[in-house]
């Protein structure tokens, strides 16, 4: 039973401008009342203080060091990490203004076995430590893991699949991560209220009816609350009582720092992503200055400081984990800018500060750092943020207009690499990617995988005749899809079962509300090859290469064929039919919760693994090579300048793909222009016209070709050098040989 | 996809006649193919042998010691018990022809935390023992429990009605037990075969849309596979190799007693019944004696050893759960003779020598004896067991006859007290009981209840008049009754759906069919004084004293009343209507898994706690005196004789309350006749008519107050005197003072 709301208040709200953010929990309306647009240059901002560059350089230290220990220096072999389980653990405590660590010790490893204890018996195995033995035993015998109880449901058809790796990546021996928490909550409100919120929720959870939909999600309330009340424990252990909202800009950044801690204490998700906070912070930081208990170089000290915290995330992988996602990236994504609904840009000081973290630290690939583009976004922003793309390569653009548009508010935060997410009530069950190209060569093989030999799909008809006819092709490929979406879909109901029953991330849901909006997130690689592939069959006259068993593995074109990323509707058109079609073949079928289905077309680094996996494609690329990331056009296709390429990726429709759409874009300095501002002015002006052709995604390197080879043969010149790949930032040096000379072989776009 | 079956044997099965049992698994099929009959009397009969002796004496005074112990003697605080965490553990291993208890020690009680790890530390706690920290901290922090999965679900409606107790004894914190397994599996055909047959099922589960439904049961299908390794493991420490089939007796027995050790080593049910196993341990029986090499002294000492494994299985309970269910009992109940469904009746000389245990090793509680009775048994069977009756008070009798005419099989045991099942696909999800006593008050009362004065129910208005009205006491009984039946339900889909989720049985379930049938077990408490109330209202002009709260705490019932239990239909019918219609209003809801609702009308030894519980009734029983037991008629109403009283009891409709209509009924011996024939032939003939007339179940207990009244005073010399009480066998030292005066003080019928 509900009470007559009374419009609460806190002394730690004085001057703020009140709404209903007070009577409900609503971070979004509080930001929309209290936010202070900016329109200035980057003129005030400030550079380090000394205690953030003695931090800084200790944790850079750190990383050399762990770079050269081969990737862990030290991991926990015994304590399971909770919320609640370790004591408090500090760079050096005396100099830090924002507080608290995973562990114990700075970039100790935390063990998380509930996604599956094999993974973290063999991340420690890797690095020569090994599991303690109980609590092997404990999640083995005792305890039931994420990943045990995906195989004890995975059927044979979905393992055959996933050995064969025509679906892939899939999150089903680790945190599946992927929602965006509203952290800044844990500010506003203070934990108690969060709490109250939560009791009030599960009171009013179900009309006493104990179906299993209503008793799965009391209990996921009850463990919420038992969330929040271990938040405000391990604050306290920090000498925080979060329990009542914070007071300034310093506790503002400290509480909703103690949210995101407690969910990366209990969560090795693959994506652990901050969220918008930008703005939100920024208000404390106004009163405080207003009120002069803050000065800009206090100011710029806490978000250095708070940065350098989500620098230092780090989870224990496996390297085969590794070899998938190179870099041990978190994606601890930070969106920043965007506009309103109401039409107000939200560009504020703070999201120039956030910027400006990397001239004081120096680059790096963490935070994630997104930049939500909107043509209404102010010149003076847009042109400080391709300032920093021309010298640091760190940061990606999406188009904000389109994401407010397809999802109907402007308070999401982007999930991971380039998905868009409403932070205060949607989630996404993350699920990886199915292989398009390698469903060319299963409808062209009749169901064998071309590497394995293996019957992986249906036993259909082969094609046999020596020239593949497209319409052939296309009856038998529509069957294979067919198979693939039922499938990969099915897989994905088992593991967001699983890892709801065995590894629920209680510490982010109990920071959004209760009846959430879900997502249910598929995925495409080899769009290009596929697309380009079946261009050639239509176009290409391709004659068939086949071994003695019969199996396709090499192709010939005998004539040209047009290629996607030309601006040729003749190929593009296929591509965006992929995305339908297998879109429209997922949506058949049964969607775990009741979530809406989306797809993205994104690979991380994978793009390399998902190459060697997968044979020769009629498109002429050679079995083994690599796949272009994303929505990339297939390496050295796309022949007819960046605008043309540009326009081919933003014709995939992003209403079918709101999971995202990645391109990852590469330039030369020399292209953009002569002097900085030119240079500026036309990384500008090419991201405008990206995004106002409905592209969804840029990742932005400005280099050349030749200081990535001189990086890979001297390494010990460019320790920090950061570059983009598909959806996350990277030290060039942290990729294996094998993805440098992939990031090398991309078109660098020499000519608009 | 399944292959053509191949006939399959095995040189175990030498001499048995085939049948579909060698292709599919079908125990009953082998019984029904194999099963000898036996048509004369107990004379072939072994006493015990030496070592059946001197293992028996160990065991009574292990118990002895237990007891003046106060309950416990030893007990694990460490070591979680699962089906594999214990080495073998001996009474005396070279005396032991049948092996295996629950731990490596008699009598010591194993650590069961899955069901709840609270009451895993009372129960140490009330003996003096401290729980493991560490085992603490792990069912706390890193894994749940059924009982606070269950916690997490409830809502206020039920937690209240749960506290106050118009809903209780719910398995909320222990395991529901209530499953009997198809133990004979094991030594029909060996783990390996049942492993096979396992994966079949788990590879044709599903057509591969993944729907909730789906994946739980194909984990549940990969937990029993996993169980059924782990039996393999445990028989193995025991020196058995258990992967084939049984050879002989010897092997059969250790087989299918493997099967039940494991249950037990992972469950800690209210029941853990062993099912019905008579005809199919004899049919080994009869072909090595036929084959020479096993003696009828043999066969006996077989039957001894195995019967006293069962009477040494033993569970940590807490206080609080003893006052419930007093002298611990397991019920390992073991159900004996019945019918086949082709009118052969299914008596064998191993029924006969089951109840021979009794004599040769003296009676005791366990294993809770339950003869299947049926017109069609042989009079030299009804009378041997007649004769057991008379010297020990130890057999329950249940209607064959009803029950396979209701279930549609031959093949269901007896579930705990007194509930069928079948035994090859048949599942109950046991839900305790309601009390319809402090329903009638919660009418009169607007849902406020009686002793805590809160507000439980509705606030429906309460009976204001001086003299209660009987049409508008039915209408407010009717809502109440529509809000218990909500509560209860949606009480025990939480229940059952958390048990599922944190401590499935998956030993038991491995040794059953995977498409099951399940019932949804609700059951009644305060059966008669309801009723009696109910008519009291009706026929008594009954007058409400109130307290100065306008309360309803005492009634005078100005008239007489007719009273359930005198064969009289204007009561016995309201006792029928009150099974009906909390049947029907419960049948409303959404019941777990698609289960069957079933009801009950039984309550264990908790008549006297559910009577402490519940104000005055309007039918003269004061506040706090207790109930009747399960369907017996309210202490003294039943004065027209025990045949009156037998054929009201048996009007109760078994077709509601098919899980069990409990009559627990005395008699003194001088009233059966003047010598033992004379006796034996009185109680059969009262039994038999009892089932023709469609009773449902009815324990027997002869004696004479003076007997029970000299025990009390002077426990000293009968310390193993055993009683029934409501569906189990209990040693009368076992019980509380309270719970022996009530025993005393229940009708002893010595007119029939």
């Amino acid at each position: 039973m509900l009470k007559v709301d009374e419009r609460l208040d806190n002394k730690a709200w004085d001057g703020f401008k009140g709404g209903d953010w007070q009577t409900e929990i609503d971070v979004r309306d509080f930001i929309q009342n209290n936010f202070t647009q900016y329109n200035g240059d980057q003129s005030f901002l400030e550079g380090p203080t000394e205690a953030t560059t003695k931090l800084n350089d200790q944790l850079v230290d750190l990383k050399l060091k762990e770079r050269a220990a081969g990737g862990v220096l030290e991991a926990d072999t015994k304590i399971v990490s909770t919320i609640t389980s370790h004591k408090p653990g500090y760079l050096d405590k005396s100099l830090e203004k924002i507080v608290g660590i995973q562990t114990d010790k700075p970039m100790k490893k935390a063990l998380m076995p509930f996604g599956g204890i094999r993974m973290a018996k063999d991340a420690l195995e890797a690095y020569g430590l090994k599991l303690d033995p109980e609590v092997e035993y404990i999640f083995t015998e005792l305890s039931k893991t994420h990943n045990q109880g995906v195989f004890d449901a995975y059927n044979a058809d979905i393992r055959r699949a996933r050995h064969n790796k025509i679906i892939t990546g899939l999150p089903d021996a680790y945190g599946r991560g992927r929602i965006v928490a509203d952290f800044p909550r844990v500010a506003l409100y203070g934990i108690d209220r969060l709490i109250a919120a939560k009791i009030e929720d599960l009171n009013n959870y179900g009309d006493g009816e104990m179906t299993d939909d209503v008793i799965r999600m009391r209990e996921e309330i009850s463990d919420q609350i038992k969330a929040l009340k271990d938040m405000k424990k391990m604050a306290e252990s920090y000498g925080y009582d979060i329990s009542q909202p914070a007071q300034n800009a310093q506790e503002a950044i400290q509480w909703l720092y103690f949210g995101y801690l407690a969910a990366i204490k209990q969560q090795n998700g693959a994506a652990m992503s901050i969220g918008r906070i930008d703005a939100f912070i920024d208000i404390y930081i106004e009163r405080d200055l207003e009120r002069g208990v803050l000065t800009e170089k206090e100011a710029q000290e806490l978000i250095d400081q708070f940065t350098m915290k989500l620098r230092m995330v780090t989870f224990a992988r496996t390297p085969k984990y590794n070899s998938l996602f190179s870099g041990n990236p978190i994606w601890a994504t930070l969106s920043l800018a965007g506009m309103g609904l109401d039409g107000r840009h939200h560009v504020t000081k703070t999201a120039f500060r956030f910027l400006n973290t990397l001239h004081n630290m120096g680059a790096a690939p963490e935070p994630n750092i997104t930049l939500l583009w909107s043509e209404n976004l102010p010149e003076t922003f847009k042109k400080y943020a391709a300032s920093v793309s021309i010298d640091s390569s760190t940061i990606q653009y999406e188009n904000d207009d389109l994401m407010v548009k397809t999802w109907g508010t402007d308070y999401y935060g982007i999930a991971c690499c380039v998905s868009a997410q409403p932070i205060k009530d949607g989630v996404q069950f993350f699920g990886a990617r199915a292989n398009l190209a390698k469903t060319v060569l299963y409808a062209i093989n009749g169901g064998k995988d071309e590497l394995t030999k293996q019957q992986v799909g249906p036993k259909y008809e082969p094609i046999t005749s020596e020239y593949i006819d497209y319409d052939e092709f296309m009856a038998k490929f529509d069957d294979m899809l067919e198979w693939v979406a039922d499938v990969y879909v099915n897989a994905l109901n088992a593991i967001h079962y699983m890892h709801d029953k065995y590894y629920y991330e209680s510490a982010q849901l109990a920071l959004k509300d209760t009846r959430l909006d879900r997502t249910f997130a598929t995925g495409i690689s080899g769009l290009s090859v596929a697309a380009d592939s079946i261009s050639a069959i239509k176009y290409g006259h391709v004659k068939v290469i086949r071994d003695e068993d019969g199996m396709a593995v090499d192709f010939v074109a005998e004539n040209d064929f047009p290629r996607y990323g030309n601006n040729d509707d003749r190929v593009d058109d296929i591509a965006k039919f992929l995305v339908k079609d297998l879109y429209t073949k997922m949506n058949k079928h049964h969607l775990y919760r009741g979530a809406k289905l989306s797809t993205s077309v994104l690979t991380i680094t994978s793009n390399v693994v998902y190459g060697k996996n997968t044979g020769s494609t009629p498109n002429g690329r050679k079995a083994g090579e690599p796949f272009a990331p994303g929505a990339n056009p297939a390496y050295g296709a796309d022949t007819s300048g960046a605008l043309a390429s540009l326009l081919s990726v933003a014709k995939i429709p992003y209403r079918y793909a709101t999971d995202g759409i990645s391109y990852t874009f590469a330039v030369t300095p020399q292209t953009l222009g002569h002097d900085e501002a030119a240079k500026e002015n036309t990384l500008v002006n090419m991201i405008s016209g990206y995004m106002k052709n409905d592209g969804h995604h840029l990742n932005i390197n400005v280099f050349n070709r030749d200081t990535l080879l001189d990086a890979q043969a001297h390494p010990e010149k460019y320790p920090t050098l950061t570059i983009r790949v598909s959806g996350y930032c990277v030290y060039f040096a942290d990729l294996t040989k094998e993805q440098q000379d992939d990031v090398i072989a991309r078109t660098f776009h020499s000519s608009l």
